[in-house]
C-alpha cells in the first residue's frame, strides 16, 4: 500500500458520519485513515481506527498524529491554534485561516465582501445600544445571530418590529450570567462581549449551495449547483442540479466558491450557502469541509465530495464532479434521516429499489442525523415522484 | 441500529478482497459485519471486525457464530460439512447444496445438463484408462482438470493430441505419490481416485458470464450480460453490457442463472460463466458467491452486487440491477490490477478523473488480485477509449 508515494495515512479530526464517510472514500483509494474523536461511540470508529481523547489536552494529540502523513477535519469547529500546531509538523488542509474565516460571521461576511461576494446587510453587534443602532439603521426585519458555534438554526433570533429587540437581547445577548434576567445594562459594555451579529432579512426565493474541491496546484473542480430545503433550521432535502437556476446565477455561484478558495490558497471541499433573490445570489455562510448538501455526490457524480476531499487532502489528482448519469435531464436527490430511523425495509423497497441508503449506524435521538437517503432519475419530474414516495415513508 | 427488524450482524466466512467489499455495502445499510480468516493480515480486517482462526477447529468456529444474525462466504470451497452445521443454528447462505453443486466440475455440469443448460461434453475420469476412452469417445482437442479447487487456470492441461494424453495424466492423474513418476499404472485404479473431468475444448468466440441475486421470497434480480477477457487463466477485463450480445445470448443466459437458482432455493449472489459459440452459449462454471466479473456493478450499476447479497442474505428487499446511466448506448469496464500497483496518481488522472479505484490494501505479490478499476462511458466508443487508456498505465 506504501507505492506511488504522497500521503498514505489521514488523520481526521471528529469521527461522526463526515468523518466515517471520508474514511469509506479513503479506503477505496488505498489510503489508511485514523479518526481522532472524544466520544467513544463515534460511529466512524465502525470503519476505521477510532483514537479517542479529548481536544483540551493538545499534548496527547502527539499519541493521535504520530504517523500521520496529513490531518484534516470534519467539522469547522476545530480551535484555529490547534489546527495551526498541527500544520507545523504534518500538512494541514483545509489551511487553518479557512478555519478562522468561516468560526465568525463578521469575519466571514467580511471576507465574501472583500471579494466582491454580495451578502445581506449587516453589523456586529456587542452591546444592547449597538444592536438599536443597527435595527435603525439597517431597518426590520432581522436576524440577531451568534458570531461563532451556531449550527442548524441554533443561536439565532428572528426580528420582526422595535418590541423584538428587547427580547432577542434578552435571549442571545445575556452573556453574563450574574445579571438578573440576563440581559446586560442598556449602553455598558456587559462583562463579557455579547459577539452577536444582526443581519438584514433576506426575502429569498430559495436556498443554494455550491460545493468544490481545491487541489494544492490550484485546480478546482465544481459540483452542480444545488437546491436546498431546511425545515426547523436542519437540511431535510438537496436536489441537484438546482431545478430551473438560470446560468447567470450558477455562474455567480462558481464564480463566488473559486474566489473563496484561491483567495484563501485552500485545499480540499468547501461549500458555500446562498440566498437566491430572483437572478442574484446573497452568500449567507461557508462551510470548510464535506457538507450536509453534498451528500448526494455520492451516488449522483461521479466522485463524491468525500473522495475528492481525501484525494486533495492527499496529493493525488482530482476526480471528475459530473452527473453520473450523462443525460441533460439527469438529476439526484438526498433526503436527511432525522431522529428515527423508518423501516429499513420500505426505504429499500422504494422507487422500484433504485434508492441509496446510507445508514451512519447511530443510536436514536430527536433532531439526530441517522443517515440519508439518495436517489438519481433520468428527469426531474421522474426525480419528484420518488422523492415524494421517500417522504411518505420519512413521514 | 436495530430498528426494523431483520438479521443486523452478519458473519462472513473469509475475509478478502470480496469478505472487504461485503462489508464495504453492509455498513451503508446500517448492518454490522464480521469476517471469519485464516490470516491476520486478511484486508477485510481495514473496513470490519476481523476474527482470526482455523477453519480446521468446527468447535472453536461458535465463537465467531455467537451474536451473528446470518453467515455467509466469499468463497466456494468452504466445506460443505461445515456450512450444514452452521446452517443448523444460524440463516446460512446462499445454501451448503449450492457450494456442494458448485465445488465438484461434474456435479456441476451434470446440474447444468438437467436443467437443459448446455455444457460442453464431460466425463469424469479416475484412471488412465478412463481418460483414453474419454479421449476415444469425445475426440480432441479436450481439457483435463481436476474435479475440486482449480481457480484462476490452475489444475488444468490441454490435450492437443493422442500423445499429450500420458502428459497430462502424469501432470494431473498422479494421486498416488509413491508411484514412480506419478503415472498410476494403466488400467489400475490408483491408490486413491484422481477424480479429474475430461471436457471437451470448446471453440468459443469469447466469454461472457451473467450474475443474479435471488431473495428468500424466490425474487430474481440479473445485472446486464458481461464480456470477459482473461489472460493466463484470470481475469483481466469485464465489460457490462457485453458488447454486440444478440438478445437471444442473454435470454439464454437470464434463463440458466434463473433455473439454477429456483432448482437450488438459492438465495444471494451467483454467477455463471459462458462460453459464446456463435447464437450458442455453453456454460462452464459457476461461483456460488459475488464474482469477480460483477466488480464494475459498484460503479456501474444502481446497486451492487456486494449490496444485492447482503440484502438478500440479511432479508431486506433487492435493489435495481439496471446501470446507472439510463442511456441505452451506457457502458461500463473493470479492470483487474494484478501483482504490481502502477502509480495511483496516474491511475486517478485517467479518462479525466472519471475512472474509479478500489484498492483492497494488500502488499503486492506477482499473481496476486490487488486493486480493480472501473469506469463507465456513454457509449462503447467512449468507453473503448478510456479502456486503451487505463490498459497503457496497467502495463
Amino acid at each position: 500500500m506504501s507505492e506511488g508515494g504522497g500521503r498514505n495515512t489521514i488523520g481526521i479530526l471528529g469521527g461522526g458520519q463526515l468523518g466515517r464517510m471520508l474514511a469509506l472514500a479513503a479506503h477505496d483509494l488505498g489510503l489508511h485513515t485514523r479518526c481522532f474523536d472524544e466520544s467513544a461511540d463515534a460511529v466512524a470508529g465502525h470503519v476505521t481506527q477510532l483514537h479517542i481523547d479529548s481536544f483540551d489536552h493538545p499534548a496527547r494529540l502527539d499519541a493521535f498524529l504520530d504517523g500521520l502523513t496529513a490531518v484534516t477535519y470534519e467539522f469547522e469547529n476545530v480551535p484555529v491554534a490547534l489546527a495551526q500546531r498541527i500544520s507545523e509538523r504534518i500538512p494541514c488542509f483545509p489551511p487553518p485561516a479557512a478555519l478562522d474565516a468561516a468560526q465568525d460571521r463578521v469575519t466571514e461576511k467580511t471576507l465574501f465582501r472583500s471579494l466582491g461576494i454580495p451578502t445581506a446587510g449587516f453589523a456586529p453587534v456587542d452591546t444592547l445600544a449597538q444592536l438599536k443602532a443597527a435595527v435603525a439603521a439597517q431597518g426590520l426585519p432581522a436576524v440577531l445571530k451568534t458570531r461563532r458555534l451556531g449550527y442548524d438554526g441554533k443561536g439565532q433570533y428572528v426580528l420582526r418590529d422595535e418590541s423584538d429587540t428587547a427580547k432577542a437581547w434578552g435571549a442571545l445577548g445575556a452573556t453574563d450570567s450574574s445579571a438578573p434576567g440576563g440581559v446586560g445594562a442598556e449602553g455598558a459594555a456587559p462583562a463579557r462581549a455579547a459577539n452577536l451579529i444582526l443581519e438584514q432579512f433576506v426575502p429569498f426565493t430559495r436556498e443554494l449551495s455550491i460545493i468544490a474541491v481545491r487541489s494544492e496546484a490550484g485546480e478546482v473542480r465544481t459540483w452542480p449547483l444545488i437546491e436546498n430545503t431546511h425545515s426547523q433550521g436542519i437540511l431535510r432535502t438537496s436536489i441537484a442540479p438546482a431545478p430551473n437556476a438560470p446560468a447567470a446565477i450558477t455562474e455567480q455561484a462558481t464564480g463566488a466558491v473559486r474566489a473563496v478558495m484561491n483567495h484563501l490558497n485552500y485545499v480540499g471541499v468547501l461549500a458555500i450557502e446562498f440566498f437566491q433573490l430572483g437572478d442574484t445570489l446573497v452568500a449567507n455562510e461557508m462551510a470548510p469541509r464535506v457538507h450536509n448538501s453534498g451528500h448526494w455526490t455520492i451516488d449522483g457524480s461521479i466522485t463524491s465530495q468525500f473522495e475528492n476531499h481525501i484525494r486533495a487532502v492527499a496529493g493525488l489528482p482530482l476526480g471528475d464532479c459530473s452527473m453520473r448519469d450523462a443525460a441533460p435531464s439527469a438529476s439526484s436527490a438526498m433526503l436527511n434521516i432525522i431522529g428515527r430511523m423508518p423501516p429499513r425495509e420500505r426505504l429499500l423497497a422504494a422507487a422500484r429499489g433504485r434508492a441509496k441508503l446510507h445508514d451512519y449506524g447511530k443510536e436514536p435521538r430527536p433532531g439526530r442525523k441517522l443517515a440519508h437517503i439518495s436517489v438519481n432519475a433520468p428527469s426531474l419530474r421522474d426525480l419528484n415522484i420518488a422523492i415524494g414516495e421517500l417522504r411518505a415513508i420519512l413521514g
